[in-house]
């Protein structure tokens, strides 16, 4: 097993940081690793933000969770509630990544493929991080235009994923692979 | 720059393959970094399927094109015959990734997270690879369920993306990453 190999083993979500903010150093080589990701036609119909501002991550988090908890369906509200209430889990910084939704599908597979480039980057690295989409309902409602503009989204984006960034407070093993989703043809 | 930086960094979309196979030791350890890729609420509404049967891919190669050259907008299908008329570029095998598609968004993403992981395991591996949503095209006609069939999706399933898998004939050097895609707040 290489070193690339032994990085996509061991990466997991993590779901409890510390405050400590890594260094722009280290961020700035996570958002390089972003930028080299593939897209579809080479389209590179994304923007990657490196957010440390803590303000507006606790703005966004709040707006989250309000629109959470005003769903009909409690399901995800309560697990986060069960989880210690908190969206960002701690996290000192975030990568948000804003898409072209013109061309819905391929913009999301693009996002998708950028995204798992940062979360490997970040492990290399010795930096904790979860994928996590749920930032996306701090756009859902009244303050997407606001939050769009504080964070420079270009003209017509919209929120497409987010990466959570940290130290590990708990660390935990990775989830358990399904060797029975592999199959060969041929 | 450690290993896994220098592999993203390296990574390109290879469209001229070698007819060698690569062993199938290499296949299936590109296939466990695909099951090891995150997914949300780690659902894991993928499969994995290694093809190695020249014959399916040609078959499944001529429905694309067919489709493209069906098509009244012929952008693509000019832009793939001035590549030498190929949708997999000669490539001796393939991973297609079928998803659940009743969760629209949220399985392209995961597919595309999932995808990166092949492509990235595959650089470090020596394999040249690319992602490749044109295949696709042999899933948007009469042939959909033929092939779902013969690939073994599960029931519901539909076609996510692939990505082909080979040694390269001509490499190339990565895209030009963008720095001013990159920003930062606060």
């Amino acid at each position: 097993m290489n070193e690339t190999l032994n990085v996509i083993a061991r990466r997991y979500s993590c779901r409890d940081f510390k405050s400590e903010m890594p260094k722009d150093e280290i961020l700035h080589a996570i958002a390089q690793a972003a930028v080299q990701a593939p897209s579809g036609m080479n389209r590179q119909a994304w923007r990657v933000i490196v957010v440390k501002d803590k303000a507006l991550m606790q703005e966004m988090e709040a707006e989250g969770l309000s629109r959470l908890a005003a769903m009909e369906d409690k399901s995800t509200y309560n697990r986060i509630l069960e989880r210690g209430g908190k969206l960002f889990y701690g996290a000192p910084c975030m990568v948000i990544v804003p898409i072209d939704p013109k061309q819905y599908a391929p913009a999301l597979m693009d996002c998708g493929i950028l995204c798992e480039n940062i979360a490997l980057a970040a492990t290399s690295l010795g930096i904790a991080n979860v994928i996590c989409g749920l930032t996306g309902l701090a756009f859902a409602d009244s303050r997407a235009v606001e939050f769009s503009k504080r964070l420079g989204f270009p003209e017509g984006y919209a929120f497409g994923c987010s990466v959570l960034l940290g130290y590990a407070n708990t660390a935990k093993p990775p989830h358990v692979p399904d060797e029975a989703k592999i199959s060969f043809v041929g």
